[in-house]
């Protein structure tokens, strides 16, 4: 009886243990339940797609090969895919291809056993997805590779999953575009949001008036071959690619070659500041919209997707009061103020963009009840995303999304579109299409953009893929950290240009010291870098600082301070906190490593003060472990003057602030009086 | 008196030290010599470029300011380029704009003081390469960066300094190649070589015959849009790019679309081994001759330089003696030999690049006296230099250039085109025009071609550049490992793809243990990795493995041995044997850590008993110390019996091998018995 039970329990466990199975995969799929088996890689790996086999499954599969072997090292040959084949490790069927517009089917299921690995999907779109599960799903013990027996059957929460990258302040070259359109796939996002014009740059070759791109860009431009190859480069993995024309504020590039366009006179150049400015385009103009007419035309047919987006944000209008004719046109047109010019100016590119077959879309700015339904509104605005599912437009959320300001991940991730709250009927709830991530560019350069971007979007595109019910961040983190690691086999530099940046800063000497401090720093968070008065950033200012190396939600103090959480629930835990010890003690003896390498270089002499304040809390976080390990008071103003000390440390200086403030305030704070 | 003299011993010694400058550029100048003054860089850094200002020497001047921005993290705008402008920082002159042709003036010459930068040159080639210099120069002390003051004088010794990347056997994209273009232009290369044909690929659009790369390169090839982006941006830097088309062997991938050109019968498939191949060109059939004038007619005119590169090397015959009618042809034209039938086949090629306005140039299989002599000659084999100069050939030199197989960079600078000893006339001595370096790329992908190139071809750029008598191997490797941090401001990827690779490899846990190792390796040289029994290479092979990781030339281990060297040199210097007990310490207590991970890692396997040979032989080590700083006599059997265990550790494993042993050894032996 008792051996039975024994191996009742024994079984139970097992069970237990072999189905116990973490989620590992981000977005998490809709539906996922685990067994016992495994699917074991070996170097025959092979794939057999079914017919129809679109190009996009055929090549999805041979680039899944290449990764599977790049992850493993074993002989795999990315060849192996075929239309039959004996016995194939994984079959791929497919109904029909996938259009790559709105609204398509995206689903997959997926079944994996000892045997077999099973894909299908209704559409080829629905197949990449499957097979970015699958690659995520790999995993290893001590003598193989394998993929974990399940059975997924997934789609998407919201249609409209995208990410917007802003080539126009800084300038983004082709192939560091087609690395992002990679990472969007491997999380499952299908719309890449180009804004391609800023006051800053005009970044896209127009053959039908050249001065734009010649004179607005200073020769960062994509011509019009590059962005051919990139729309095909991203329809082949089931990205639909939206090009924005902002305007008519944020429009200073025009200007450089056409001051004609613009409501003001004189000579325009390109801006180098940030913010908002005064060009802005003539409306009151007829030459306007005929020069409108054919730039739109041409743009148009360059960019297959139905939908183009106009901008449409941020115009100041002072430009417009200034100019006498443009009163004198609003008087005649019965137009009330800026914004009903406003909307008469995009009324008439609304008319040029629908002769041309698209459907507009435009920040909230430009929504105004009285606009045609089939406009679609992105909101970066407070309460923009109600306002406009009330009024019956369509809209994607972007307020929350915007990942270029290095909030934490966990910010944008409780973001939801679409929360349980909101104050929408059930018809103007199907209106909400999803969400877009802004990767806007005043304070990123090629080589820095990546480390704002990645893994951190996975969280968003989480949000706007799994269920709503999907909220665990420990989790959401933990899926991301790995992630990242995977993401760099896309050729994306979150991970690697960082220690780049550091060997410039240090000329060449030992990274060490300066990587244990910068490992715990992030940059301020929100606008606060951009808009301060102690740096005045211009396009071409250099972002090659300690702060353009830290990276935001760094692991490391991430780490320290979930730990510093549960150690504080643990009644003491020793593990914990000899764990938490040797953190603090690595941080208080970095100082006098690093501060020979801070006067070897001068670029680094304005994060002195931060690394000494550092070594200085960590030997009060030790001395805080002490008093709570032996349970002792605190000696007469220890834990207040620590807490000063705590305070000034958490300046930012240089424009980075030390991460791990939280977590020894905590220790310090515990410390009884 | 006695103060007069301190007096001067103190200004004596203080002109040694101001004036004791290192040379920090590499290649090295021509003529250098310091000056006391430092010209000390700020914030409003500007330059003046006087008329003529070419655009080369505009952009190149812009491209300055922006790594001396990213250098310095100052705010520097690289706009501050100007035709005319008061009290610039830096002022550049060129007389003309400089021919990117073989023999063009790119001498310059730079002074600085501490008031301004001057740099002259008769062409905006010769500008280019000063501007690379003074960026060499750049130094800081505690406060500032500075250029320290002094007058160089320089121009090359050999006008041709290649490079050869072969983007047949793996392909590589446009930025890689731009990258490296930018990588070649920092150490003042002035030609790259394209190797575009391969059995393994046909890597360039062709429109008069599409079906060249659409079937000969499984779609990774360069657009003529491509093509002419590369040329263009190669130019604005003075780097010619001279494109191969290899025939009639290496030509699998030419014939998958057009079998008619071929010796041998039967279907053609893309290869995927490497090696000396069967599939040849048929040179008995007139339409040959036909598709080649068509195909040159086109690639003639897509690529400007004066030279074009048909390869002609290793032609084993096989297929045209297989082949009777190629036999008949022989015998009906008087050709004794394939050899002789193959000087047929370049006669008619010679004829139709003649008729294109191109020179011809071709591996030294294809040099024979009765050749004509403006072809030009790339000796890639044992004597072919010195015999094609003896036959009047202008030549070019590859053997011992062969940067991809791995070999310590010392061993290519130690190759030298015309030394001392050379046994030719002083007219035959004109025509050795210059060398170039070899990237053959069989075992390398886009990930990891850089860490092969870089900044290892500094040494052969030197060799080229810099006078004879510049031999200083330690000085050389000083500059080298400079300058590998340097490059990375470039977009090169030779240092921080390694990391990478090691994260993938551990699944993102800490590389740190792994690191430690891979430091220490290099892989296996010559072509003992390719030739081998254990792994047969094929172009999808993993190149994501430990040995992937591992560089040529691993400054770690270099730093070792040397330190070791000096070591035995000193009498038993103490301060060195601990810095030797440091490394061994490390090395020894590493693999108990490093096990962990490779029990977590199958892919890290095949290096688990090199990571325990090197923990064993670094105790080995340190024991040794303690003998030779005791001036004991070790125990009986000791050092054969250590011996023997190093021995052992020297065996590769994973095609990598311990950098350390040499090291090791030498303190083992020096062991007392």
């Amino acid at each position: 009886m008792c051996k039975k039970i024994a191996i009742i329990l024994f079984l139970a466990l097992n069970y237990f243990s072999l189905f116990s199975q973490e989620n590992k995969v981000i977005p998490a799929p809709k539906e996922l339940s685990f067994n016992s088996s495994r699917f074991i890689v070996n170097n025959d790996f092979s794939v057999v797609v079914k017919a129809p086999a679109t190009s996009r499954v055929y090549d999805a599969a041979t680039r899944m090969l290449s990764r599977l072997k790049g992850r493993t090292s074993m002989f795999i040959s990315q060849y192996k895919v075929f239309n039959d084949y004996p016995d194939p490790a994984m079959q791929i069927a497919v109904e029909k291809p996938g259009k790559n517009v709105l609204y398509e089917d995206e689903s997959y299921r997926l079944t994996i056993d000892a045997k077999k690995i099973e894909l299908k999907a209704v559409t080829d779109l629905g197949a990449i997805h499957g097979i970015e599960t699958l690659l995520q799903l790999l995993q290893n013990d001590d003598n193989s590779y394998y993929f974990p027996g399940c059975t997924i059957q997934d789609s998407p929460r919201f249609p409209w999953r995208g990410l917007l990258i802003d080539v126009g302040r800084h300038f983004m070259p082709v192939d560091l575009i087609k690395h992002n359109i990679d990472g969007m796939v491997a999380v499952k996002m299908n719309v890449l949001h180009l804004h391609l014009t800023e006051d800053q740059g005009f970044r896209i070759e127009s053959k039908a008036f050249p001065k734009l791109h010649q004179l607005g860009s200073e020769g960062q431009f994509f011509t019009q071959e590059q962005i051919k190859d990139i729309i095909a480069y991203a329809d082949a993995r089931g990205i639909r690619v939206i090009p924005e024309f902002d305007m008519p504020g944020h429009t200073s590039s025009w200007f450089v070659g056409y001051p004609e366009l613009a409501s003001g006179n004189g000579n325009y150049s390109l801006e180098d500041k940030f913010g908002i400015l005064l060009p802005t385009m003539n409306p009151a103009k007829e030459s306007t919209y005929q020069f409108l007419d054919t730039f739109l035309r041409e743009m148009t047919a360059l960019f297959p997707d139905e939908y183009f987006h106009i901008g449409g944000d941020e115009n100041n209008g002072k430009e417009w009061d200034a100019n006498p004719s443009i009163q004198e046109f609003k008087a005649l047109n019965n137009l009330a103020d800026n914004q009903a010019l406003q909307a008469y100016f995009n009324k008439r590119i609304l008319d040029i963009l629908t002769k041309y077959g698209k459907k507009m879309m435009g920040w909230d700015d430009i929504m105004l009840p009285q606009l045609p339904k089939n406009i679609v509104i992105q909101s970066w605005r407070k309460d923009g995303l109600v306002a406009s599912a009330k009024n019956g437009f369509p809209v994607v959320l972007s307020k929350g999304y915007y990942i270029d300001l290095a909030q934490p991940a966990e910010f944008h991730y409780k973001v939801d579109p679409l929360p349980d709250s909101i104050a929408l009927s059930d018809e103007q709830k199907k209106l909400i299409l999803g969400g877009e991530a802004t990767m806007w560019s005043e304070i990123v350069t090629e080589e820095t953009i990546d480390s704002r971007l990645w893994p951190r979007t996975g969280a968003i595109a989480e949000r706007l893929w799994s269920p709503a019910s999907c909220k665990n961040v420990t989790s959401m983190y933990k899926r991301l950290d790995r992630l990242g690691i995977q993401l760099e086999e896309l050729g994306l530099t979150h991970e690697k240009n960082g220690d780049m940046i550091l060997r410039r800063l240090t000329g060449g000497s030992d990274i060490g010291p300066l990587k244990t401090f910068v490992d715990v720093l992030e940059p301020i968070k929100f606008y606060h870098r951009v808009s301060t008065k102690e740096v005045r950033y211009t396009t071409h200012s250099p972002f090659s600082r300690v702060v353009d190396a830290a990276k935001p939600d760094a692991k490391v103090a991430r780490d320290f301070n979930t730990l510093v959480d549960t150690f504080m629930k643990s009644n003491n835990n020793s593990k914990m906190a000899g764990e938490l010890k040797g953190y603090l003690k690595r941080w208080a003896n970095n100082h006098q490593f690093l501060e020979l390498t801070i006067h070897e270089n001068p670029s680094l002499r304005e994060i002195e003060s931060l690394s000494s304040d550092l070594a200085e809390i960590s030997r009060l976080g030790i001395q805080a472990l002490v008093f709570l390990k032996t349970n002792r008071h605190s000696k007469d103003g220890w834990r207040q003057n620590s807490l000063g000390q705590i305070k000034q440390a958490a300046k930012s200086r240089g424009q980075v602030e030390i991460a791990v403030i939280k977590g020894i305030r905590q220790l310090v704070e515990n410390v009884k009086q």
